[in-house]
């Protein structure tokens, strides 16, 4: 966490937060014994986590029905002339579910985003190797994509980064192995959280990832 | 800077950084009021800027003698008993100079990185705009790399980032042009930093970019 957002939620009177339904959640345990006694916390629960496949129109319904009360939420909020801080897991603006609220808050009241440690920077960290060496190109991809854009991608470039793997993780390792850099990739599971594991990919026999899970190739470019 | 960071540099006893020669150094000002009264300081004078082209192989070999000389300083104070902090702008695994010294002093003391905002995401939310939505692929690009390299990525890619691009930049600018990005291109020059603009990229008129630059183009990814 920087030392930037520690400073707003230690006297945040307001704290919301997105979790799992019935789960106590990942982002609101980081900050437990930082928030003042007093303050008063909007956990959002998310309607849906994998029952519906995102393909089904009723996926982007239910999210965006989700992501209207959320937002009526926290605009109420400062319009009774509060502050409320919005917890986020890695950067709000690199893949984060706060961007949803983002852009319905944008020019209704006044947002101020934090930037913040990404996931992959945690995840290559814990490999111990730099991500990318002078003009290595880097290319995130999720692991959505269908295996014939992964591929082509993974070819054109140095250093890899797939994300958002869960169930795709079979299709994204034939990716790998088409594209020739499965022999080269790591696996880091829960980067920079309790029970983080780091291991090459080859190691791996599970046939999914858990939600927590960067896939990396580490460029190895030019280095004086 | 996160809490990790400060907490070392608060009470480190030997601080080394990178800097220009005869500059007082960002990393180092940034770290002003930080540091213990009686830290001992090391700075490590970059021994060439753009005097001697990338190309040159003197730029190598003066870079790589550098680099041997700090590691070696280095892995001195640590064979003396005492840990030392490596200040990094960024992170220190993601195109950072202390890159060169980790692969050198790796397996011979003990290195501990501190993974850190990246200046890319400074710049992201100094745009007010997420980086990329839903499955976007999103690619890091060094302004160094030839026009063709730099087309192919930005027209295969959904969200873009160039760094490293100083003297490059009216070949990065033709890139964007033929690729179609220029339009929506932003330019973020010293993010996160004093002095930090913000502008679309059709409003520049400079010939050349300050080296603390990153130009952006945002996904706009399926979204709920």
């Amino acid at each position: 966490m920087s030392l930037r957002a520690e400073r707003v939620l230690r006297s945040a009177q307001h704290v919301a937060f997105f979790r799992k339904a019935g789960r106590w959640g990942h982002a609101r345990r980081i900050v437990e014994g930082l928030l003042r006694p007093d303050a008063v916390e909007y956990p959002f629960e998310y309607p849906i986590t994998t029952e519906i496949p995102v393909s089904d129109p009723r996926y982007n319904a239910l999210l965006s029905a989700f992501y209207g009360q959320t937002t009526a939420q926290l605009e109420a909020i400062a319009r009774a002339g509060h502050d409320v801080a919005v917890l986020c897991e890695g950067d709000p603006f690199f893949y984060g579910s706060f961007m949803h609220l983002h852009a319905r808050l944008k020019g209704r009241v006044p947002v101020q985003v934090i930037p913040a440690i990404t996931g992959m920077s945690a995840a290559w960290t814990a490999t111990g190797q730099p991500i990318a060496w002078g003009d290595d190109v880097i290319t995130v991809l999720a692991g959505t994509l269908d295996q014939a854009r992964l591929e082509q991608h993974m070819r054109a470039s140095d250093a890899v980064v797939v994300m958002k793997i869960g169930a795709h993780f079979p299709k994204v390792v034939r990716a790998l192995q088409s594209a020739g850099c499965y022999e080269d990739a790591w696996v880091v599971q829960y980067a920079a959280m309790a029970g983080q594991s780091v291991a090459k990919l080859a190691e791996i026999k599970a046939r999914s990832l858990p939600y927590f899970s960067i896939i990396l190739v580490h460029g190895r470019g030019r280095r004086p």
